[in-house]
């Protein structure tokens, strides 16, 4: 493996089409943040699996043009190669093809939306990027959001594009209390949050991409695991809809966020876990207020709610060190902040 | 009393009890952006007051909890000292600890959301502030704010929770004209208005915090009045609803502004007095705004106008100096503005 | 012509009151990016024939009281004499001038809000400028739209304000397609778009504001007309509104937004024009975005899509350098990122 792997480097630092698959494989493995070629094709053997089994084959052209055209466009806007290389350019990217997709009515057209959609994206990403250094923030997938809630709203006002949402517009009031609960499909539901995170609808999806991150590191699937059964449960006992639970809907941003808070930007320690639970509780209820605040449009949250959690547990701790990037905090989770951090009266 | 207080001054750096009770009454107190525990406690008790008068004594409950459990989540993620023992953690979880009571209908389970709410106020404390730090501003009660508005707006989503606010989600229309206007219930409102601050409908503990307020500082009791007694005839001119005027909602958020751009913020000067003016007015702008807003929502503004206020007339004068902190901004109000912070375009 | 020009600065050096109309002058060709006095000059000539064409002679009143009242608001407050002389704190008021009259019902009491819009607004210049200096972009015509938007929101709340936009509160939906397309009055909607920077609905002055920015600047007056015109083309193939299309409401956004990108900001190159009409599109899409999101508040998006998206193309290829002012971004367009901005996961 070891050997496969080191002569796949070799080839990409000669060849600039494999330097460029490459590429577009990591960015696969970065939504979950993670940097590895053979996850992204793990990852996006899954996406296959689901995207056919749900009857959506095209949802897989949706990320491979997505990833394509992001890193492509990342390249003609002169971008640094490092970050390049590492698929930084492609994640977000690769979720706007599947978004656009998933969520506008199709023709032929709809691929042009993706292309557009894949090099806006990583527009956004480039200036989001700048705007959330300031306070030795990533982007995360937000440049996603972005730009498919711009593309979702913008819609409205557009004959031309038809927006296919679960719930249309309207008010927000108090779901009645379902019956059936905590029924067989919880489980289900559960690995079908880690799918969720690429807009996939499917249980084996979650699977195959939790072996896909095992693959790098056992850690990170330990927490993806820890986010969506822990998330679900919290979204049971609050009792939100049913439906959405079993589907996956409540776990997959805080899958997110377990593993950005509990794998990978803080050092390993009982703290940093407990950091990470308190992470993906906050993740639940910032996607509730999240979809309130989204009712009116018929629009979902997407991935918001993990980037809104970890933004505010990476930024509470943040003390204008230089940025961390995958990287342990310097001096970890529990290090003291510094006097001026906190007087802020 | 200066005996008094350099006695209990001693005693707080021997027991880490009487610092934990000294932090919590200076954070009482800091709501007012004031630092003195026996106006804190003088507030306390206008809360108490006010608590059991309106038939909701455990209004009292949420306050002291929120304060005691937002400023022990502070130590445990090691802020830094000087600001723990200034209150600048506990002020805005003892506003959630009450907020999260009043507006969200109770079981024994609603203790444990003021537990949790009070908890993530500190959190979203610690990174607001890094975020503010960037433009020399305070986060203020924002974190209160925030948090509070995230609880309500996800109890829509959580069969768990009831939301019970004054006005059930709607598009903003024009109201009708009321008829009878400057009643004698006015200058109660004006009173109560004070007490608002800390969400208590009650214009004798208004009173009482004006006392509190003036044993710290006369300046700032005067400005406290100002800012409700202008607020109120603003919206009373603009014809704001006759009921909100009469029980101080109109008036809380410009008690707020008028102590930190009047009485705190800048060295007192005749500019600077009529720049308090001008952000009295705004904040009633602002404040009929954010009401439009947040309609489709049915939510309360609560303490967010001040903020913006507030922050929109820090931010304007704002040299990029080293960040005042209740100190008058260097050179004060009508410093010139650097060449470079204009110019742009 | 040069003479005159000459003679001009001669007399704005000695004479206070001289300065004073000069700033005001530039400060009308501002919103267009633009620092001269004779395009500033025509400029107002095209809003007073446009409001006396369209029946609202009082909004050349308002412009001129707008960009005056600013003007003198940045004085009173120190702000930098270069900035002041430029007139980059008088464009914005000069907008909310003309805003508050057409979007308020009138009475001789709206003169007083025109008056306190436009000191608001140049408040609201100096500490959005602070903000977004942390990116290196301008405020631009933000300050305008986030007053404009707080009065007409705020009317909502008071019953002596009354809002008279186009369209009333109303949750988002797909509009019907409508039959009648690019009828002859497309290409004078396409003129219109011009006048529409200043909320002036005549294609006349669209055309002498034309003149206007050709006397200053031949290539600024091609992009406005690139703009204008790619932008409703855009609208029309996706089938926006046909109306707004033929009073040039889709069309004034784009104007700036290709303004900024293609001659103003960045050095002339190829590759900065295809940048320009990729933010061309972008404002299109901004614009039907934010029309959903204003949608359940009945408010217009005034220029806040071009704002955004000329945000978004700028900070995108922000180096953290020193802030250009109306210059050539350093390196031009396609110079490559450095590393660490991209690298942001």
């Amino acid at each position: 493996m070891a050997d496969i792997t080191a002569s796949w480097k070799r080839l990409a630092d000669r060849s600039p089409i494999v330097e460029f698959v490459d590429a577009c494989l990591r960015g696969t493995s970065q939504v979950m943040l993670q940097n590895n070629p053979v996850t992204g094709l793990v990852i996006l053997i899954a996406i296959a699996v689901g995207a056919f089994d749900s009857g959506h084959p095209r949802l897989l052209g949706g990320a491979v043009v997505g990833v394509a055209v992001g890193t492509a466009t990342a390249i003609l806007l002169r971008a640094d190669r490092d970050s390049l290389r590492s698929g930084l350019y492609g994640f977000s990217p690769l979720l706007t093809g599947i978004g656009v997709l998933l969520f506008l009515r199709g023709s032929a057209m709809v691929w042009l939306y993706v292309v557009f959609g894949a090099a806006a994206t990583t527009l956004v990403t480039f200036a989001l990027s700048n705007v959330m250094k300031t306070w030795g923030a990533p982007a995360f997938t937000f440049p996603f959001v972005l730009t498919t809630w711009a593309l979702l709203m913008g819609a409205y006002q557009l004959v031309r594009l038809h927006v296919k949402t679960s719930t249309p517009p309207g008010l927000p009031g108090h779901g009645g209390a379902e019956a059936a609960y905590l029924s067989g499909d919880t489980p289900l539901g559960m690995l079908e949050g880690v799918a969720q995170v690429y807009l996939i609808g499917s249980w084996i999806s979650g699977v195959i991409m939790l072996v896909g991150l095992a693959i790098n590191s056992l850690r990170v699937a330990l927490f993806a695991v820890i986010g969506t059964v822990v998330a679900a449960l919290i979204a049971i006992w609050f009792r939100a809809g049913a439906t959405d639970v079993e589907t996956g809907l409540w776990s997959f941003n805080a899958v997110l966020t377990a593993i950005a808070l509990g794998a990978v930007l803080f050092k390993p320690s009982v703290p940093a876990v407990i950091y990470a639970l308190f992470g993906i509780v906050a993740t639940v209820f910032i996607q509730a207020m999240l979809a309130t605040v989204l009712a009116p449009y018929g629009i979902p949250t997407l991935t918001a709610p993990f980037v809104f959690a970890t933004w505010l547990f990476v930024i509470a701790k943040e003390n204008f060190t230089p940025i961390p990037q995958h990287k342990s905090y310097r001096g970890g989770l529990m290090a003291p902040l510094k006097p001026d951090v906190g007087s802020n009266r």
